[in-house]
């Protein structure tokens, strides 16, 4: 440190970017005495200098150059707050390479990357850590890294998109279509001009493969995780979902076992009861499962620009407090564990089945009958919509436990079947 | 450090310490690992060293004199499992004095003397941690003091004893009365013996004196803290706030304003809807709403052996991992705010209160008068049970927020009126 306190480097000015410098200005005093000195920016990298921001910076402070933050003496801890892949990834590695210690919230890269970060970090003796990667301004890393060290981590089931939360909220309260729901979320700046990141799942999946990673201390990569998106769930999903207890929920689930770990994003049943089903619009919630500490749930924001920046600052300031003491840093944990990713396939749960079929007897015979080849029970078959003019009903189906494998092929035969019309939507129902 | 390793001396082998220590040697190359060292137990202060126990400790390592642990080279972290207040806070300020490091559980001992303990702590340069203390096996210390560190607090609300909601929600599932209910807490071992601490809300006071203290930076006594136990709670005021859309709920509720701050544990309706109203059983909840996250729900267990050495053992390897780097540790918080405390009579808040009166024609004009004169605005007055025999009626009634202060006038005042048998409950209605 060649100034007295803590310099602190800021890549990228966004929302996130803008929340951090102001509330690091605001604060100042306050941060000042958490740590004992004073935490400055010292250096901001923007794309374009000559832009207004709300956040007025001093003289000299804003570059076009990373080097500028990256190189320089006066800076201490390097805050990535640009997003995407590259050059972020580049900068981080830079970053640490040059001793600085790094504060992320780049989900794509600490999920796409983060065992090579940690280990680089590992290697350099600096830190990284990455709380605003996944919830925003809810704590989820820290607990898991830090309160539940002692753990084992036995599963994962996660809200963790809130564009998705907010579009499926809506369509349980509204009785609305995803389409529409859609619309209304991009209309309303919650869901983006191309939404394909959120309401396919990709979001979600990178941030579920980051708690996997830590929670099982096994590298899981993004594209480990099986994915399915939002985008067939209809209005009447919701409603039978009702009928039955249920609400929809995209969820992130990773559990594990003695045969390994399963790890996926995709629509759920969850019960009514539950607290995760409690959880609304663009909120977050992540329940794990531990042997020691059993379930706990955290629930709170999962973006914005104060809340995210919250946890920026919780990572700064940890940093700023264990540099102060002077001495080496705690070291980043080890990603060593090398489990093995269990296929899709051997999935074992529960299913909703929604198709439509000919309307006259004998079919539900057939329909059943597929299931019992499949060896899967049914709890309930309900007859709901019916379309006389074509001959046609819609039939709801809720099954016991079986494999994956198993319902995919029932699935199959089922679209195979002469008097089965389409089926309109398989959903997965999770009891935890 | 005189050995390789971080030694650890336990003080108090109860069902804590015993988890504890299990884990420490169960989970003994994990934790190795996370430190970059063995972590050690090296000493356990007992009250009898003949007792059987179902863990075995190495020869020698047992003592019935604390100073055997406090003085010892060997010991760099001193983890106070003992409960009550003396002699445990006597040993918590012989270590710090030592220059050990302390983990503790003991939420009466942080209560009274949180702030004086802290301040031993940052000006011997040694760190004392007591995630424990609040909701047991749910990290809400560390979320507080590190995850919301650039947070001003706004508002807390917890469940944070569990003997308490576990009798309530009996009491709401099975339709129960507190007696009858208390004792089958007794039975199962989940209330105890002399179940004062918890039925009269002395517990949650203590808990919620050591999050408002750290939450607003100021010290808060236990003694600040309002407290209504739950004794008074009937089958019927649960039946009621069913049909009225509530459940009830011993509430923790510390609330910070430009006055100053409340803090109160006492019986509350919450909305059927929130999600603190779906903490069941001996399960902790505490509520957060701070200025930049806005509100985090932190969810899980409050107390028993696994998940209390759980939150123990993330605070030993905390401090280990900052002994390893063989820098200052981090300094200890200052409590040095000095906030007003307001007294009940300031609350404002809606209320719930059930009362019996006379059958008769005018009653219910009567009593509106009462609140009229004390200016409170009536949501809805309901009559429900009826006592035909002695002609009385029970009418339970909703009111709009008002002050404490006129509230307990208006009790005062129906309590004296002729039509008024009795004011049977008034419990205040918490919305945040």
């Amino acid at each position: 440190m060649s100034k007295v306190g803590i310099g602190i480097g800021l890549l990228g000015m966004g929302v996130v970017g803008g929340g951090t410098a102001s509330a690091l200005s605001q604060k100042r005093d306050h941060l000042a005495d958490l740590v004992g000195c004073p935490v400055e920016l010292r250096g901001v990298l923007v794309r374009d200098v000559g832009k207004r921001r709300a956040i007025r910076l001093a003289e000299g402070m804003i570059t076009t150059c990373a080097d500028d933050i990256l190189l320089s003496p006066d800076v201490d801890v390097v805050v990535e707050l640009m997003g995407g892949q590259e050059p972020a990834f580049e900068y981080v590695m830079r970053a640490i390479s040059l001793g600085k210690h790094v504060v992320t919230a780049n989900k794509e890269v600490m999920a796409r990357s983060g065992p090579e970060i940690l280990d680089a970090a590992r290697k350099a003796g600096v830190r990284v850590l990455f709380e605003a990667a996944v919830a925003g301004g809810t704590p989820i890393i820290a607990p898991v890294m830090r309160d539940l060290a002692a753990n084992e981590v036995i599963s994962i089931h996660g809200i963790i998109n809130g564009t998705t939360n907010y579009i499926l909220t809506r369509m349980e309260q509204d009785g609305a279509d995803f389409g529409d729901t859609l619309e209304e979320a991009q209309r309303l700046g919650y869901a983006e001009a191309d939404p394909t990141n959120d309401i396919e799942g990709i979001d979600a999946a990178y941030k579920l493969a980051i708690l996997a990673t830590l929670g099982f201390r096994s590298r899981i990569r993004e594209e480990d995780v099986y994915r399915e998106g939002i985008t067939r769930l209809t209005a009447r999903d919701f409603q039978y979902a009702r009928e039955l207890g249920y609400t929809v929920k995209l969820l992130g689930i990773a559990t594990a076992d003695v045969d390994g770990v399963q790890v996926r994003v995709h629509p759920a049943f969850v019960s009514a009861d539950t607290m995760i089903a409690k959880v609304d619009g663009v909120l977050n919630a992540v329940e794990i499962q531990t042997d020691l500490a059993g379930k706990l749930l955290f629930h709170g924001a999962g973006a914005g620009s104060m809340p995210t920046s919250s946890a920026v600052i919780a990572d700064i300031v940890e940093i700023a407090r264990s540099l102060r003491g002077g001495g080496a840093p705690p070291p980043m944990p080890r990603i060593s564990g090398d489990v093995r990713v269990k296929p899709m396939s051997e999935l074992h749960t529960k299913y909703y089945v929604r198709l439509t079929a000919a309307d006259h007897p004998g079919v539900l015979a057939q329909i059943a009958n597929v299931f019992a080849q499949c060896s899967i029970s049914i709890v309930s078959a309900l007859q709901k919509w019916r379309d006389d003019d074509n001959k046609l009903a819609e039939i709801v189906f809720m099954l016991h436990p079986s494999s994956e494998r198993a319902m995919q092929r029932a699935v199959r035969q089922l679209a195979a079947l002469e008097v089965v019309d389409e089926v309109s939507n398989m959903v997965r129902v999770e009891e935890w």
